[in-house]
């Protein structure tokens, strides 16, 4: 069996796991990490795993590029790959542009014979899938998704940004019927002061539609959990009949999740088209290692 | 927007259900029911859907026909829809042979520039997507797929074909980890041996492999009940992260839920390049009705 070269680009909270998942995926091969900020400090090898700058050190060329920058380099990041014809996965999650940049890296990826799986993870992403599923059986309707609790990177990383602030850590806690409430954990510089940055965090975009708590703490790393969860809810009508009822719900690892997605997408570049694809574009059993035959017989 | 023209073939319980599903689909024109039996007792019209004796009889021609005859008979009527060129749905549903029908389906469908989308609904059919979904989220652990309590087509017609039964019902009762009880309700012609029928049910293939409780009753009529469930779990592994919690529930009527999502692959018949194709398959996103556009600024 000819095993697909991964490598990993970013060697943060994601880049680490999805290092853990390549490793544990029979059907692949890791070529290694590409790090700027590890190779520029002279780092050659991390965690038993090769460093290097740019793809192009590698003897063998990589299939896919699994993209684990932040959300917003990735338009900027992803077609420096595609354009080499190296595929891309990345976990884009900016739900209000990620149209855009499907049709962003679609040509680019169309151009050199590349696929781009975008938006990958658990929302968007899998949750994204379950989501259009529910529709498809019960077009008339609500579905409700409700997060957490746990921790929200994205809500955290906003909170870290505001002066004063020395640490931070967004609790997302669920309400029911798709409403959250916000705990924010913060730590502060010396000679900060609590009620300014009280207000500047609730006038945030991030957390001014939410009921928001913030509390002063000594040390956020003693809070610190990366378990997440999702409880989705669907009521609707299948044909005209109502009171049609489903539910997703998942307890997990948030990095862990995030980055086994992406790799079980690496395996859907090699059997799509080229293109830009978000997740509901994808068939599931494209996904899934082994032959088509036998994961028919397995799971259908 | 040029609507697609569905004709709904057999007119039973899940042919019923069906022509509903498709009047609730503004992107759907339904030209009539197909039924020999019907058509043959003299009916040209039945619940003020044009009845035909067959496909031809139409002014237009169908793009896709919604196969609601019983399982055992697709093999030889899914062709004779697909070698006209008329895309097909139909929700076959015996697990072990699914492979074997998308083998004999795949070439009529590419010769005849057809689509075939094969056991749709919901178990084999949505829940085949969300069981591989789940294999793609933490790829080692368990998954387990518990039905009902509700009632079970399959086994209720096994029983029924017992000599000196006269009327059946078959309930599932999920007692957890993918282990199920079957609670069977019979009426007896008279002068039928209860003792002795019990024992050809307990010996039948649909029943030998679990705990069969038989119940001799008056009349089965006023135990009919279509809702049904799903409770599904998957506790798994993610990379190297054990632990990982999935669970998929739903409560639903049974027919309408079968017939919605059968309704929903017609529309994938329309996207599909040729051939045979089952859920997992197909993206979810060719489920659903509206521009790609859309549903990815919806649902991702």
């Amino acid at each position: 069996m000819e095993k697909i070269n991964i490598i990993v680009v970013g060697y943060g909270n994601i880049g680490k796991y999805a290092v853990e998942a390549v490793l544990e995926s029979p059907d692949m091969n890791l070529l290694g990490i590409v790090s700027n900020s590890l190779s520029s400090s002279g780092i050659k090898e991390k965690d038993g795993i090769r460093v290097a700058a740019d793809a192009a050190e590698f003897e063998t060329k990589p299939d896919v590029a699994i993209l684990c920058s932040p959300t917003r380099s990735i338009p900027e990041i992803a077609p420096l790959y595609l354009s080499k014809g190296i595929h891309t996965v990345d976990s884009y999650d900016a739900h209000d542009s990620i149209w855009e940049l499907k049709m962003k890296l679609s040509p680019v990826a169309e151009a050199n014979n590349a696929v781009s799986i975008i938006s990958s993870g658990w929302d968007p992403g899998s949750d994204s899938v379950v989501r259009a599923l529910l529709l498809a059986c019960a077009p008339n309707g609500v579905t409700y998704t409700n997060f957490g609790p746990g921790m929200s990177m994205g809500h955290s990383v906003a909170v870290k940004a505001i002066d004063g602030v020395s640490d931070a850590l967004s609790v997302t806690i669920p309400l029911g019927t798709g409403i959250h409430r916000r705990a924010v954990y913060i730590s502060l510089e010396q000679g900060a002061d609590f009620t300014k940055i009280s207000e500047a965090i609730k006038k945030d975009p991030y957390f001014k539609n939410d009921e928001t708590h913030i509390f002063e703490v000594d040390d956020i790393s003693k809070l610190l959990d990366v378990g997440h969860g999702v409880s989705m809810s669907r009521k609707g009508v299948s044909g005209k009949t109502h009171n049609q009822m489903f539910e997703f719900n998942m307890r997990i690892n948030n990095p862990a999740l995030t980055s086994q997605i992406m790799i079980s997408c690496a395996r859907a570049c090699m059997r799509q088209k080229p293109g830009a694809y978000t997740m509901i574009e994808v068939p599931v059993a494209n996904l899934l290692p082994g032959s088509l035959e036998e994961n028919v017989r397995k799971l259908v």
